[in-house]
């Protein structure tokens, strides 16, 4: 049912050069240095429960859009906080997904979840209302098969490597087992700390007893919680982490004096602190975050400019990660100022900036990334990790930046049976998009081919990878 | 001279899929549910006067042009107000226009006429200095024809259904003596309160007594006044309105407090309001024409983020609508929130925004509309209603929002007999741009033709008028 | 090794009428109406010292991707101004060079530097690690040649008239060498007062005084810094100087009183002035060169938007111009008004807006520029005089502005060599842009050919040089 030569440009000359380039990079191994794929997949390595437990209930891409069009999330299996009822049969919320999914045509949900049934489940056919119910017992057959097991599709997905995203004061048991188990798979962690840089997390104290518990220091100071992070970091390096990441409403980053920064910290440790301390703290913290980058070698990650839970009834009764997250006008130029100018000529630090706001590529990171030795243009993100999405991104990046001060894909999803196909959707847009520059005679084909196994291979493990084993 | 594949890609296969996709919608009905077309034009049924007036000074889009490029806008025909001399001859303003027509190539306003010319009016020739003034002759001679007077245009147009935009307090006696002339096209008002919700409009002390005397309630205080707008919704509302629709300057949304309300209105009546007051007197007042549409069905529209009459030389010369409103910058993730938390979980509410800033497309309102019930799209709006404007919005929105959080094409245009043009250069567009996604293996041929129609008649028609009879 | 149809559509149909559009224009003279060449290339007539020197050393789009992949600049040959080591021996620049020039794959350095070693210099290969050093000695030999002294290659390259950028204290001594030494190759200065008009320049005090001395006007008031600036005017007018050219942060334009403007400029004098004051006097001393155009007829060009020397280290250890400057959003709507609202509609004035803020073109610059007699918009500036960068212009510019609005293109380049091959660039995406309208069946080869020839010739020669002879 997939088209070999889908999503290249019907142009058969660039169609011809895309296909050629795709050749030679559509089975390297998958690179995977950012995504949110739960670890515990791979320590217990257990059957997935059904087809909707799988492809419908964590995926928020999904049913986000079903509520768009009036229908409850109850309905979608997601469950409420309040104990209210929802819907728990498999089969039912399998029924309502297929009968709406036309709803996908044209979003990239539809692209992956269409070439995800073929090319990991065999499935011959559009998903529809008609079919919906036989697809789903072709997909739960094979989901008790032993082939389909998290460790055995990791090694058919051809995954090189798969960070997972975690919290700062994660003991990393999972990882522990995984690591334990004999099993080859290479799954690393990532250092998050959002919930203890934020100040106003709702649940900030406890994740400072938490860090303080497992770090054995009593985070009493601003010095203590520093030294209770830097250890945490050391953890996570032992356990094969490259890269720290923070998730920030907006990338203002800024030191604070030792005295202003024990100070909030003292106000926060009391439960007094203003909107505007925590502002600053955040800013401080990606500082220090920098700092010790430096030091430990670890990639940073920024993935700034999202208001979280805009919806606060959906937050309230369902929680965060609800599809209720929308992007914010963001700004890098003056924001990324002083964290470029204190280490952003230092060979040992590499800063990843991904950005929701597309206005700034061509405006700000693609000249950004083209003169800072540290920095380096994330994928495009999330709402934008889609066909139109890369391109545009390409388009406005590469002639500013060149390909080279980019970091290649990262497929960033907690969909875990959706890897392969977003890997594949990647380097079919950047093999067209190469073809293209091809087919304009703006680069030869040894330029093409050099950059399209940069873009779907070399960088990312250049950039993240460069010490892993 | 129309060649039939106008506006497809010329890339044979796309083309072929674009014109098969359009063949299917191009005949079905106009709806047309907000624009500004004069309902006493279907009231009274009278001939159009002349080329000129009919094509030339009613239509900013056109002089405008013709002012950038240093000529006057007097020799446009435009009426200064102080009674100064302007052009009256209405063959030397055609002569003009003729003469410099060939500015407008590759603008829409381009498009639309000649489109027109040939479609509406016959004509067989660019028109040029030339031709022109045959041309002109060839026009003033269909528009005494009976078959070109307002209600024979509006039926062969094919029209279903076409609202009106009135002030909230019209009497609506054109649409009263439509109603009654037993004539059987659909003409119907829409809800539009800018000039008493707006506070600093020069005139609005005279607006409100003018509400007061249609309404028959003395406003004078705060309730009051939302007695008399939700008076006039009902008369409205039995003239068929189905929708509101708002200008403001920028979207800041946020009900105050009965007091602060009462406060700000009383200070407004006595003539002692500050640019703050009306900031948040419009802001308030969105937020009660939310909670009556969530009461009586009308769909809520917002025309936001324009400055208007930027030349003042102009303003004061000649009055608004003179091509001198410019767009501005607008946020809507943060200016949305309250009132999309208050109202946007509720079924029976819709709110269809427009924009003038097209970084909020895949930024702000894809995500926006792709997770909220109530929210819907308004198509590529003034500016951005071109070609490649139209292609721009669907590029960024649909990925994130899919088709079916849109709400189709929508004309908005005061120029009469440009209408069916402007539906059918959005209809190839979207015939193609789906052709597109259909050749490069995106969508398969049932996705296209449902997601066309959609675009080009049952969105709107579903949005705007279900309860239409 | 160039293809004759590089940088057009692979659509065979789009591939010809491009093709059919570029031949009538490719041969028209260039005008170059504002660039940064140094005229003591002209004075003197030397030959250039070596590749390096040429291409390398002076261009900061090349060593800023050097730098942005690690390495130093000193190894580019940049001179440390705190008198530390730097590479000297161009031969070991340009093997670095050389065995990076892969990064420029898909840039517009790429494509200039290709196109200038093919068509300036007959190199036949495309420039790598192997070639690198024979390709540094057939450049060497040609540089010696009588033909490529700066005056030949200035007629060979068909240049019209090429516009200098000048300090406003600049005695123009090279441009009356040039123009006593008899030869006909048309150099003109500009006029560039942005080293006196911000007040917050380091030099500034210093700068009051050598404009003091060359105008014989003491500079101890506000008055008398008008009147040394208008004298100069008129000497750059007296050697043919068509415009003036203003770099600002921000394109905040406001008149000050008189008394608050002199108070400021007092201030000044005394060094105590604060980062407001400077922002205040910069708007205002915008709207003073706007009235003095409106005398002299000079034609405004402003060029904001550019946060320069983002990089102190950078900046402290090299000086300004080494790739660092990076873009900022900017605002024209507001921003504009006073200066258009004051003189927009005054036929005498020519205001030409240059942006690095792409997200302006649609919402803000077209909608101006097509109403306002006074405003043109200027081409796509810097990062985006790239592929893309101008075909994202010409999309979003001309379906609101017309192409008449526009004022065609400008090399603004400090790379003498690049020139010609800059405006083919230009003219090919031109003449593809406009092949697509036409195989699109949006204008005819009729407007095709006019627009063409206006975007690539005709408007710059209209706009700037009206009355050079």
């Amino acid at each position: 049912m997939l088209n070999p030569n889908r999503f290249f440009n019907p142009n058969p000359e660039v169609r011809n050069i895309a296909s050629e380039l795709y050749k030679e990079i559509k089975d390297l191994p998958l690179i995977c240095p950012h995504g949110h794929v739960d670890p515990r997949l791979f320590a217990y390595n257990k059957p997935f429960p059904d087809p909707s437990a799988l492809l419908i209930i964590p995926d928020h891409y999904v049913f986000r859009m079903f509520y768009s069009q009036g229908i409850p999330l109850e309905q979608c299996g997601i469950i409420p906080l309040d104990g209210s009822s929802y819907e728990k049969d498999p089969r039912r919320i399998w029924k309502l997904f297929a009968d709406n999914f036309y709803l996908f045509a044209g979003t990239p949900s539809g692209i992956w979840i269409t070439a995800e049934l073929e090319q990991v489940f065999g499935v011959k056919e559009k998903l529809d209302a008609q079919n919906g119910m036989d697809i789903y017992d072709h997909i739960r057959n094979k989901l008790v098969q032993e082939d389909f097991l998290p460790r055995p599709l990791f090694e058919t997905f051809g995954i090189e490597i798969l960070a997972t995203t975690d919290f700062a004061a994660d003991t990393l048991e999972y990882h522990k087992i995984i690591q334990k188990s004999g099993w080859k798979g290479k799954i690393i962690p990532s250092f998050r700390p959002d919930d203890v840089t934020n100040l106003l997390h709702p649940a900030w104290r406890k994740n400072i007893d938490t860090l303080s518990e497992i770090t054995n220091i009593s985070i009493t100071s601003m010095p203590r919680f520093i030294k209770a992070l830097e250890k945490q970091r050391t953890l996570f390096k032992s356990m094969g982490a490259v890269a720290t990441d923070h998730g920030i409403e907006m990338p203002f980053i800024h030191a604070l004096s030792d005295m202003e920064a024990d100070a909030i910290f003292e106000r926060a440790l009391k439960g007094t602190i203003t909107r505007n301390d925590a502002r600053l703290f955040t800013g401080h913290m990606m500082m220090e975050m920098a700092r010790m980058s430096c030091d430990d070698g670890l990639v940073m990650q920024i993935h700034p400019g999202c208001l979280r839970n805009h919806n606060e009834i959906i937050f309230e009764k369902f929680g965060p990660d609800k599809g209720a997250d929308i992007p914010l006008k963001t700004e890098f130029t003056r924001n990324l100022k002083e964290i470029l100018n204190t280490y952003g000529n230092n060979p040992s630090f590499t800063l990843v900036v991904f950005t929701l706001d597309e206005t700034t590529y061509s405006r700000e990171l693609a000249p950004l990334a083209g003169h800072y030795p540290a920095m380096r243009i994330g994928p495009a993100w999330w709402f934008h990790d889609s066909l139109q999405g890369i391109i545009r991104q390409r388009e406005r990046v590469i002639e500013t930046a060149g390909v080279y001060n980019l970091v290649g894909f990262i497929d960033d999803t907690r969909a875990f049976p959706s890897i392969p196909v977003r890997h594949d959707l990647a380097r079919r847009i950047d093999s067209n998009f190469l073809a293209g520059l091809v087919a304009g005679h703006i680069i030869d084909m040894e330029d093409a081919h050099r950059m399209n196994r940069a873009l779907a291979y070399d960088l990312s493990k250049q950039v993240y990878c460069k010490d892993v084993t």
